[in-house]
């Protein structure tokens, strides 16, 4: 493996994968094409590390990171893009075919991490995991027949990104905000509109899901993102400051 | 599947394939892509038509047809097309990068069946089996892992024909926030921000300049928009109904 290479800045992130054989498919599918950033969040049997599937491919696989949760996985990524066979569902999200999602990955790998998520193979991604993604890209099957193994699945996703050797890159620094500032923002924000009672906490879940969408389709750069943590941490204080002027007013009369 | 399609021509031909699953596997890819002939030359198990892997494309590897040489799986064909991850060896052959070739083959399949050839998971295509070919392709790998799987090798050349496909997706009108719904924005914001005290009078101007530019930045759809405008008003309405809420307290007591 190279010291290190164009697609350095992908991670191929697993979430909630069952069979062990189709992790190490994609690692192989992985190392073929270049590519070596693995992340597994939750696999549902602990000893995918050794499957033999991984042919050519173990050290890949061996040091692929564990997560507990999706945030997690993609807290460093500036660009978090889901695959989904499902196309007339009413998708948050936009759709776009492969290839050219690709295309848009492409321009984005030389500046920033980009996370590229894999659903399990029985559900794909929920809707909770897609509510972490900027857009969602399909591989253009049969309508019949959407559903594809998961390793042949991540194996043509890696082939269309490394198919184009020569594709014009903008290497402009990229001012996109990472994950965590999303995922920071979407808490504040929920805890405001909690304060505010413009959600209440029986619908928070749901509402915060939407919210999470919401907040991603804002395609904030680093420093809007940080302005609005500050705007929310400060409406979040003047509530709670103007609600105890109350008692304290009380109080002194 | 349907009655005909225009992949019709295409006869996927396995040669001496090892595993069970990868003949699965194989045919599920080519159902996903929307192909169905699939032909087995001395498959190692003769088993293979259970294989598990066929999610969905059991009919397909029913219907699979076997033979004992390549000559013969190949006889109807007028294009016989070779894979191999080799590229240095002294090839006998044209080679063609999967792309190239996959664009040769398009163009034929319409007057012609044209046979594609995989080898075994072990050695690939032999020289005897190469001699049938009228040219190679290969999927371009990396140098230093050019072996795939069978089962993903056979995804990702599908991929490549059936890629230019044009699948209508439904697109959704994605409407954008006309500026009047941002101007409204950006006032409600101003008024929050000077509320929260996270701006002042005397600044103002100056903030509410970058909170405009800030708000355009976040290239709102009209529903995000309408969000917005309803967030803001509850803090609004929250902040003062907290400090009013002060004052009614202390005269009450």
């Amino acid at each position: 493996m190279p010291a290190s290479n164009k697609f350095d800045n992908l991670r191929v992130v697993l979430v909630a994968a069952r069979n062990p054989l189709n992790i190490g498919a994609a690692a192989r599918a992985m190392s073929n094409f270049g590519f070596r950033h693995l992340r597994v969040v939750n696999p549902y049997q602990v000893a995918f590390r050794e499957a033999r599937s991984a042919v050519h491919a173990t050290d890949l696989l061996a040091q692929a990171q564990e997560y507990a949760t999706v945030a997690e996985a993609i807290a460093d990524c500036r660009l978090v893009v889901g695959t989904t066979a499902i196309r007339h569902r009413e998708l948050q999200h936009p759709l776009k075919v492969l290839k050219d999602g690709a295309r848009i990955i492409l321009k984005r790998l030389p500046a920033s991490p980009v996370a590229l998520l894999f659903g399990s193979e029985r559900f794909g991604l929920s809707n909770d995991d897609m509510s972490h993604c900027h857009w969602l890209m399909h591989i253009p099957t049969r309508d019949d027949h959407i559903s594809m193994n998961l390793g042949q699945a991540v194996a043509v996703c890696l082939y269309e990104l490394a198919r184009e050797t020569k594709i014009a890159i903008s290497k402009k620094e990229d001012a996109t905000a990472p994950a965590r500032e999303l995922d920071r923002m979407t808490a504040l924000l929920v805890e405001t509109l909690l304060k505010s009672e413009f959600i209440n906490t029986r619908t928070a879940p749901s509402s915060e899901e939407k919210l999470r969408r919401m907040v991603r389709r804002l395609n904030l750069r680093q420093g809007d993102a940080e302005l609005w943590l500050g705007i929310l941490r400060q409406i979040l204080w003047k509530m709670n400051a103007s609600e105890k002027a109350g008692p304290r007013e009380t109080r002194k009369s």
